[in-house]
């Protein structure tokens, strides 16, 4: 078996050995150990012809998981090969979610041809997904599901399940009312522990919690989390059950916010897709624009050290500590914002207690301000023999350190009201502030000491 | 209902009141109301005496997932009050891996109390389970499952889903051989959907993936990521099946992981507990080491500086820009650093294209470089109305930019070379080290332009 997520040379060469003319009863043997998600990271790596062949010899259900394992450039490539008529029964297969996942990721021509080959019954619903928010509940939810009146009977409820078991991943049955609204759940495991004549009211778990479709993805993320759900129930303004959000979507979704969280706060534009493309020009389109606020921020403090320069050319050796105080506040500055941000998204840190918190940072930071800026101060009176300009550059740094974790620590909830993701603000956005404020409490506290000392 | 994660004010004064004797009836009705979650939220804000008088009220089964929901500090606060004959049945509701996970977070005396209550049949499965690594597949496993041999039939399956099935969550039946080699597993639902003279044989899944204990729970995760699984399969050395790991085990993981990395790339000892505590010298004890590598590099730029003071006494204004040097830098250097990490992690970059990878960098900085340089010089050469000046500040920002990204982009897979996490070259280090080279090339530019022009 090749290591779960990566093809190897071997086995692509294989493959197109396998679609050959003739070879059609080896190629479906092959296919057969392997899974989809190990035959989409093949594809990836074969030409459109051979990625043809192996989409037909693998059979609709197959077909189906693999090309929902496919990333949107892969998956335009082969389904524009591929005729209508072979298309339809491979949609039929999907789940409305992936289908409209697919859709979503495809151009305009491939995408209209892929809507028109889904079966009837499924287009409508994955319209209706494709006008969410692809971020929202709405978006990540699936409107295949197994519901069951609420004065129904573990025997009905079992029939439902044996109906809809041979086309969907079924976890637990939602029980509705006569109206559709969704009043609780039970476990599969459950139907099949308890008597088939009892009352579905007396066994089912109430509804705990629901979500609109309009609900944000990290929020349905955090409520899957705070109560250990293994499935969520999705209802419209009225409460009527129209979806679920199962698992394996709040998997996807958490391993997608990290990653944009932590591009974002490296200074690039949130999009992986683009990031790891191969297009040299839009990736210098997602990174040079967040380059721009560090470098007129530069620009800045260099300024402002220009019009200090009284100070600075009675003084040179003054200039070349700089950045001993940029780098220090700009480290603390990020420690601050890092701890503010993650705290609030995971839910460490109360929206009531934020100012509990900024206080405790700074308390931290005044700690490790005193050791550094003592530090600092006896590394340079003694090596300059100069006490004065000791205390300039320990000064400094201690007070701009302190300043570094206050604007840390307060960014995030301020870009937060202003409507701006946190995340933002633990990347260069705050570096460049502390540039700034760093050299300008350098100045005046070099301005004090030069003439006071 | 309290909005989920967040226990109010109101909440907390009512559970106090109810507390009181003679109320036990009217307590219990409002806890039936509520989730464990939810109370254990509220557990958090209340005294000893109410949460114990909550614990002894919720009944064995959910004061275990009361429990299970609590962080080490409250279960030690709680757990201390309670008799031994008052534990012993709530540990007995809880799967082994949360109680291996509460005793991992306990003080020693308090763990040892908690291990001594534990029933005897899960004594040892526990014991076992404490002996893995926390972060690997054998410290997230649980050894409940349901196991099946692989010449019993769907009906004896179901017979023992049911025996199973009121002490714990069944998601699938794993199968087995007569050793206990681990050949497969099927769903619940397809149980349910099958004839019961049906041999299991016929109707399982094969195994496709499996793991040893000792796996790291990041690989756990983009195992259950790659084949979308719900449920995976632990075994020992012997293939002999010992555990499984479900989805909500993995969903810790990734948040856990997550912020661990953010923690690690913002330059903080990576453990969320203590920097989200309330203790302040502890907090420091993470925090300062990371700012010694960047204290340490600044004193180095800084006697970079000095030694080239020949060139920086004759040109003061030079001195100026090393901002706009080492900010510039500094960013390039943790764009390429973070995308590199991610990308190795999710897989979007895999070991074979990584030459390939820094080479696209380079050429994504290069051009990055060439806009900064070219602006800067500009603005340089037109503001001090020299353009030896511009070159020097345009090429050392160009060169140091480049040089960043080169840096960046190979640091990752270094690191991880000689066993360190990659997230920490995204941190202070790799800023410092960027810090570093910016400020020599800076210098060497410098001394030629001031030469040769």
């Amino acid at each position: 078996m090749t290591e779960p997520g990566r093809s190897t040379e071997g086995d692509v060469d294989e493959l197109e050995l396998l679609t050959r003319p003739g070879r059609e009863e080896d190629l479906r043997t092959f296919l057969l150990l392997l899974h989809p998600a190990d035959v989409a990271e093949l594809v990836e790596d074969v030409d459109e012809r051979t990625a043809v062949a192996i989409l037909r010899h693998l059979g609709a259900e197959r077909a189906a998981d693999l090309v929902s394992e496919l990333d949107g450039e892969d998956a335009e490539r082969i389904l524009r090969l591929i005729v209508p008529d072979e298309l339809r029964p491979i949609l039929a297969e999907m789940e409305t979610d992936d289908a409209a996942d697919l859709i979503q990721d495809l151009d305009e021509l491939t995408a209209s041809q892929v809507l028109a080959a889904l079966p009837v019954e499924d287009r409508g619903d994955v319209e209706q997904l494709l006008a969410y928010d692809p971020e929202s509940a709405g978006g990540i939810m699936q409107t295949e599901l197994v519901s069951i009146p609420i004065d129904s009977t573990v025997g009905s409820a079992l029939e439902a399940v044996r109906e809809a078991a041979s086309d969907i991943d079924i976890i637990s049955c939602f029980v509705i009312d006569h109206v559709g609204h969704y009043c609780g759940h039970i476990a599969l495991q459950d139907l099949v522990l308890t008597k088939p004549a009892t009352p579905i009211e007396r066994v089912m778990e109430p509804k705990i919690v629901e979500v609109k479709p309009d609900v944000d993805q990290e929020e349905v993320a955090r409520i899957f989390d705070h109560y250990s759900l293994v499935e969520l129930g999705v209802v419209d303004d009225n409460g009527i059950l129209i979806g679920r959000i199962t698992a394996d979507d709040v998997h996807e979704v958490l391993v997608e916010e990290a990653e944009e969280d932590m591009l974002k706060m490296a200074g690039t534009a949130a999009e992986p897709e683009v990031i790891y493309s191969g297009n040299v020009a839009r990736i210098v389109g997602q990174r040079l624009p967040w380059l721009g606020s560090t470098f007129f921020a530069g620009l800045l403090a260099t300024w402002i050290l220009h019009r200090a320069s009284v100070v600075f050319e009675t003084a040179v050796i003054l200039l070349m500590f700089v950045p001993v105080i940029t780098g220090m506040s700009g480290n603390v500055g990020t420690q601050s914002a890092m701890i503010m941000i993650r705290g609030m998204a995971v839910g460490h840190i109360e929206r009531e207690d934020l100012a509990k918190e900024i206080v405790k940072d700074l308390m931290v930071a005044a700690i490790m301000a005193l050791v550094c800026a003592t530090l600092v101060t006896l590394i340079v009176a003694s090596w300059q023999q100069n006490v004065a300009l000791g205390l300039c550059v320990g000064v400094a740094l201690g007070l701009s350190m302190l300043s570094a974790s206050f604007l840390g620590s307060t960014e995030p909830a301020l870009l937060q009201r202003f409507g701006i993701d946190p995340a933002v603000a633990a990347g260069p956005l705050i570096t460049s502030i502390n540039d700034i404020s760093g050299v300008t409490i350098y100045t005046f506290v070099s301005l004090f000491f030069l003439q006071y000392l």
